[in-house]
């Protein structure tokens, strides 16, 4: 049992053997796995740790409120949805250890400070917080483990119907090409790494291979952190999806060419008017896609719309660690894990994780509910229980 | 001297000591490097050998016409300027060895089928099929010398020229920041590494900070060579400009926050119609530039226009190994250099060189004449000369 392969993770960047202690890919080849799931003992939680991905397959176990703060900060775990449900578990580790009101504060305020661009955390500890208010200390650990449980199988009802509605795009595209394979560009991961299962973009991209659509996915390897070429090369390998890996620069060039039939990506966060923050580089691809009549699609779920944000302009970005442009970890001939230094030596490197998307750009947002348009109108639509509720 | 410095260049790839056989960069700083130069012994000429930089300053000793090629073909030498520049003392070899205009013809076909994009190239070549057309073989060698040996000094001039062209534009962005630094994006490397000396892109920059005008330069990495994180930030580093490294992703970012005054950019070839032809992912800036009113310049010699092809749609684009998107080449921590593998292992890649982008998307050429409209009529007003010879 996989679950039970409880792996105490080195750190990268220094040279390890990576064939040690790890589960291989080929374990992991045609077996369903969720990102994120509780262990049979009920007290800890298994991720797999995505930082070694593509090289290795390794599982690390969560037990603390700490660790589950270090798995989002560390990017262990990452994507929107995957980082509410590991904050959600993360609170019920706290309310295990003590379920006092000011330990609720505590770990929220410790789980929100991780990451500061996707507001599906804030989404994931507010619910929390909700179901645990006004409960007594004595139920609130049995209670937040619940709900944990329950964000984590809501995500996946929610992205496979994400899947099914952006599925009718896919195929009425498709429908087009006269049995050619219909060209699907996508940026960084929001496949089923990024969420608990199926993903939010690769949804549909999934279904519609299922279903016997040609079709082929570039992958913008997604530089710095290349969770394309890392992260959504492998799960499009693992189903068997055809698909390319290209230097991000490239997306412009094959959409000028008409090699791309449409563009799907997933969001960290969609303010109120339909702006969209995702990882950074998002934007040159919308611009592009926008330039050559390439349709764009954000795939998200509603937990990803920050109604209280009125525009993408206030959105906080991210910025990370210099070392994230400087250097890079990848696998040796020798199958060993090495970091190196790919810049000039002694230059300085900024490093946004993350850039908005005008809503002009967008033609739609794929969201569990159906597909709408990239506005306030659009959103409201398909969630009117949120009118009044958005700024403005 | 350095010129003496014959090293035997090991194979990227393989884990070296990148200490052994090279010379140092600080005793390039401060000191005037070009990118090649004739041996005292006037039968071999030195190059810097630009696939180890920044990690090591090496320099390769090309003796023959294949030896020529192969610098250009793999990427010992790059830069459309010194691609042409090298081609020349290819030419010189291939006469020294046999001045038939058999050898003439082969050598010619050799060096053009190095690479397809840069038109310098086919300048190059074409210059010196003039220089040696009706001469006597017993002449030939020692012309091709000296034709060569012109080629590299009037790209010095000619670079530097683009260089006090440009400083005017530069210095008339400057006047508007109240002192503030004006903040300047590259992408790729269009320095004096890609040039004999000076550079294009980068010569109005090394001009604007020795005139005393304040600057920050945003150097794309460049993916997948990393040409503007390894030379440009090599080069702005010993030059002391003030920059920053960033992904590729991050450009159109600063850029709508309002951090990029303006672009400038190299090319590879100008159609006549003004379109560009330059590293991949230049178009993408282009747009994100256009989109949010930031000047984006290209500049380039007159031997990077290519009047016989009338637009950018119909250059041919270089497509080069796979592996350059799947591994990366950098030094380890202990001051090897190792290549290590960072895509999904399995998953195919694609790399397209060089992309076009539309004159409409460009504020202007800028030349060793002057700077002009990226059109027909644009080209024609500096180069009247050229009347009637473009193809439309």
């Amino acid at each position: 049992m996989l679950t039970d392969c409880d792996i105490d993770v080195s750190v990268p960047g220094q040279v390890v053997d990576a064939g040690m202690r790890s589960v291989l890919f080929v374990k992991v080849d045609g077996r369903p796995y969720r990102t994120i799931w509780l262990n049979e003992n009920s007290l800890s939680v298994d991720v797999i740790d995505q930082r070694w991905l593509p090289h290795a397959f390794r599982i690390a176990t969560l037990r603390s409120v700490d660790e589950a703060a270090t798995a989002i900060r560390d990017m262990w775990v990452r994507g929107a949805p995957l980082i509410g449900a590991t904050a959600a578990y993360g609170i019920a580790f706290a309310m295990r250890e003590d379920a006092s009101d000011e330990n609720l504060d505590r770990a929220c305020d410790l789980l929100l400070s991780t990451r500061p661009t996707a507001v599906n955390l804030r989404w994931a500890l507010e619910r929390m917080r909700a179901a645990l208010r006004n409960r007594a200390r004595s139920e609130r650990a049995t209670l937040a483990w619940k709900e944990a449980a329950a964000i984590s199988d809501e995500d996946v009802e929610t992205c496979r119907r994400i899947g099914e509605h952006g599925l009718q795009i896919l195929r009425e595209l498709a429908g087009k090409k006269d049995g050619a394979a219909l060209n699907v560009l996508t940026h960084c991961n929001a496949g089923w790494l990024a969420c608990v299962d199926w993903g939010t973009a690769l949804s549909p991209v999934y279904m519609a291979h299922d279903a016997g659509i040609p079709l082929h996915v570039w992958v913008d390897e997604t530089r710095p952190r290349n969770q394309g070429a890392a992260l959504t090369a492998f799960e499009l390998g693992s189903h068997r999806v055809p698909h390319t890996i290209i230097s991000d620069n490239a997306g412009g060039h094959y959409m000028r060419n008409g090699e791309v039939d449409l563009c799907i990506v997933g969001a960290d966060r969609v303010a109120a008017n339909g702006d969209v923050a995702n990882k950074i580089g998002t934007y040159l691809k919308a611009l592009a896609a926008h330039a050559n009549d390439v349709p764009f699609y954000v795939a998200l779920p509603a937990s990803t719309v920050d109604w209280k944000t009125a525009q993408g302009d206030i959105i906080p970005i991210e910025e990370r660690s210099a070392d994230e442009i400087t250097h890079m970890t990848g696998r040796l001939d020798n199958g060993g894990i090495a970091r190196i230094e790919i810049g000039a030596p002694g230059s300085p490197a900024a490093n946004p994780a993350f850039d908005i998307t005008p809503a002009g750009l967008v033609t739609g947002l794929i969201t569990e509910r159906g597909t709408c348009a990239a506005s306030r109108d659009g959103l409201l639509s398909l969630y009117p229980e949120h009118k009044g509720q958005e700024r403005t």
